[in-house]
């Protein structure tokens, strides 16, 4: 318990995520708690769930109440980690779980979120082939957005084994509601929910595209192009994405899942599941876990690919500590699982 | 109150449906109600919710049962149909919600279901290109399955128009429970569903996959593939369909758009959102419509359609009474709302 | 279709249960619409399951927003009713959903409520032992609020009879969410209620403690003495209510159930179920039905009703339209069903 | 890693929470896995969440297989303990989750579930006065029913400091769906349950009455009288109990707060929340943690506790777990944790 880790948003679902994991984290012990809002308040108030924390009084979010730390967690609303992260010491480990610092393009960063490009950070995704070099180490880390991480998980290999075209990828991805956060809004009701299946940011319009692409890319054989629908459904947690790519003349089932099989033998958190199981996203939920199956449509001449995470586990908050624990050399699966809590 | 209507299959789901909406239909009185191994038992054990009919018996499913009323409606297991119906008069309208006589070509049943062809009977979707003239007096109709209804309503005015390229669609098409029937499988016990989303039948595996291809080969301007993958979401009615195909040249939202607009005109259960709104399943709840909302992104290269149903309802029950009301010469909206049951 | 009807607060929940059962109504037609702050958006944004109303502007709620009508529906927050009412002719049918007119004691109103009293309205419960009379030809009624109405109803047969003590009435009632009504509130949310089900206003602090107590006062042989929680369970519609109270010597199942039949035998709404079956919200779903079933406690000395309503509909919206059939002579069953929507 | 445990019933609900549980154990090392029709195939195909254990081929739930652990844990349905119990050695740790062993009283185990008594083996509940020192050193163990460990917990502190009379307890308790075991019956099917909360076992049937009048027969001052309602509601995990008594003579909420606070001071897992916060399920999944709070509404002359727990987990496996520490000397909370998991 050598490590201090402060979480920055702590009240959002993120941050209650992060809390959630650092708690059974072997190494590290919970610091400040701070949050904008909602400054002032107990933790307990906002995540009665974290009964060790429950007393604990949320600080203001600032560069004074973060210091001090190893580690500074960031659950903001982008726009605000750069600012934070210019205050703190180079030498603290600052993980941003926020958009701010994913895309190496700034006119993308422009385009899909305006305003000006506040820099890129290595990017939280180990299992992309090369990353966890560069997370070796590192004092700053921009973990993936939930959608990014297991799209690109799913696809790479495809793309890497040179089995699909990547210019005609389809993805839909059904996402639980804590996705979007503990915003009020009317369409996240409990009432306008349950019961209730919907598409939003549909034709391509969701900040995620850009951040898949860019995953894509470094593994395409060609110029890419990704048709991105996000689903909303009734369940807390969980993304269930379903991806599809026209296959390569030659390529068949055996040679996919043989593709998927190699790249993730020696994954700990990637599991290809045994022929003929699908994935379901409860068998996911609150471990670091993706789960996924291949099949081959020759009819529709198309791989579809099926992966499910839970989308604040290995989405956010397990994947930024999975990241901790490489920046700082410690074991990868330091205070994670591989199980997850079902039914 | 004139016509009789016998419902075989009436502890199923799809019976259960076909009774609530007969219940309120002006013109048909609910005559034998029968089963298979829950003869002998009241409806009110198998569908509570049906009040004025609880105390009604289960007959056996047989000819004998069955005969005697102006409508019969088939909600069995298929391979059930072609025999009753060959016992009953063809004078006798006889509604088959099962998928016995859907397909046209014998060698496609025999592919995806085996054994002998039943044969093909006028099929029950109104709103495709000219198909209400083959309804009006028809005596044998076969309803569309949930999917294929859904599917094709959302991809038919695309094809038609020719705005999209046939042959690379990909459609993920998520339905609420009820859609597997009542059916004792571990699969659909309430803890396995509840907080999780699972895809089935993937890598276009599902039988309603030619149903599908042989609605859209009416409309299509060249060879058909069709990317199918159904998912299994936590609620117990509705599909949300998300149909995407490639866009030819030069077409954009606003033709797009327009082109639905006009195809749907003159459909009293088919809704084309306003703009920017995007459909929900919960709003089509108990309703025989359909809600849809299409876009075009245009990086990817493809039209997005998103169309919702209440798989029970316009899926199947709402859908076969629909077909009833146009085969007798009934306005076609008799006993059918196209008002949702939400939140 | 000779009577209109206005409804102010259309946008939220109760406003939209309204419409929906008004929109199947023969004999009404559907005049202005208005709303608070919503005024100026169309409805369809509010209620897209409501499509035939989608492209009515929501007026500012007004006296002369809402003149002009036979019907006017108040579904408001506490405390507008009063002002609104006497603005609208004596001649005009004022049906309020909200608390402002339920309670007849003044002091009661003061201490539940707070402020002053508006007065008492005809109570808008039919099946309550006299109540018909007084709602026939009324122009103003107090609807009840959901949880009296269901709780009422239960336990009213077994006081009336004289089979249970009255001073020592034990309720736990869980409700859906859409009983809270659309307030953008954190514990409303989706990913809160999901998977998750908690008690609020515990102790007797429910605003609906005294309206139930002044419903069994009618019937009750001594002093009443209720104790009442509240639940909120992951469903959007439904409430399900556990009432027990301890009976009286010599009081069996067989005699409590004859109590029930016989009190209920020509309610058309209200439905003992058969015995051995208890009851489940999901079979009330969208109707006006109350379902019920009793047993008898020997050891421990109570009668236990169950009874299921859903909230929206025999709850507020059904309970509003069945009032208005009695207040304007049409059949009290006009526009509603008994039937529910299952699954 | 000394120890091995053994699970008898794996691909159960029970079992696999246990082995989720022994997973994340720091001193134990899953051994045999058993299963009744289940034996012979993975159990990842019935627990796919349980990563590490996926491969793990089920054998046939016997002596033979389940001798050679330290711990051996039965999840079977009552009746087929003892059998197997007889052929392990006495100084093997022998845990029974079924009921065969909880209740003293022959008569009761006679009338309650028929048959004859097994035995009583000494009562996994370590909160229970006194029950601690019963189970430390102990080598068989009846871990509780879901209900009566949270009845019994909530109702404790209220008898044992002489608050309320003991002779009209009235608990409504709701309960997630997996309470009920993975069994394929119609009223579990997601269809049913999701949308819906109903009764069961109403009129003091429930087997579980007679274990909670056991326990809570302990502290009790007099002839107890308990009136027990479970009801279904639409969640995987979880209950909910809402337990009132009639106060004594001068008992306020402060006095009532203090008992509590007192009794649990000491206690890792029972957690009496911050006044005004009232408990939820999902801040107890995958918990060891009892969340409780306490009101007396004076009005009614009754103290409401309101108390959740997970079922699986602290109503279950976490108890058999806790058991197994106190009994081989480990600190009690080894391998578990007061933290859920939400949302």
């Amino acid at each position: 318990m050598g490590l201090t880790a402060a979480v920055a948003g702590a009240s959002g679902y993120a941050g209650g995520e992060l809390l959630r994991i650092l708690l059974q984290h072997p190494e590290v012990e919970v610091g400040a708690l701070t949050a904008g809002s909602n400054a002032g308040t107990r933790l307990g108030e906002h995540h009665p769930h974290l009964v060790p924390l429950a007393d604990r009084v949320l600080a203001d979010t600032s560069v004074e109440s973060l210091a001090g730390h190893d580690v500074v967690f960031l659950a903001l609303p982008h726009g605000q980690s750069a600012a934070l992260a210019a205050g703190l010491p180079e030498t603290t480990l600052v993980i941003d779980c926020g958009a701010d610092f994913r895309l190496e393009d700034p006119a993308a960063w422009q385009k899909w979120y305006g305003g000006e490009h506040a820099g890129t950070w290595p990017y939280g995704l180990p299992e992309l082939p090369g990353q966890r070099a560069a997370l070796r180490g590192a004092r700053r880390i921009a973990v993936p957005g939930c959608y990014p991480t297991v799209v690109s998980l799913a696809l790479v290999p495809a793309l890497a084994a040179d089995l699909v075209e990547p210019d005609d990828l389809v993805v839909v991805a059904a996402s639980g509601t804590s996705g979007a956060g503990r915003s009020l809004k009317p369409h996240l009701l409990a009432s306008e929910v349950m019961g209730s299946t919907s598409a939003y940011s549909v034709g391509g319009v969701h900040r995620h595209v850009p951040e898949i692409e860019q995953n894509l890319r470094r593994v395409a054989s060609g110029p890419l192009r990704v048709s991105f629908t996000p689903l909303l459904v009734p369940m807390p947690r969980g993304i269930l994405a379903t991806c599809t790519a026209r296959v390569k003349p030659g390529v068949d089932a055996a040679r996919a899942r043989a593709a998927y099989a190699e790249a993730w033998a020696d994954e700990p958190f990637l599991q290809l599941l045994p022929e003929g199981t699908w994935p379901t996203t409860a068998s996911t939920i609150g471990s670091n876990s993706v789960h996924a199956q291949v099949a081959v449509d020759e009819r529709a001449g198309r791989l579809v690919v099926v992966a499910a995470i839970d989308n604040l586990t290995k989405g956010t908050a397990g994947g930024a500590v999975q990241c901790m624990n490489l920046a700082l050399g410690l074991p990868e699966q330091t205070g994670l699982t591989a199980t997850g809590l079902a039914p």
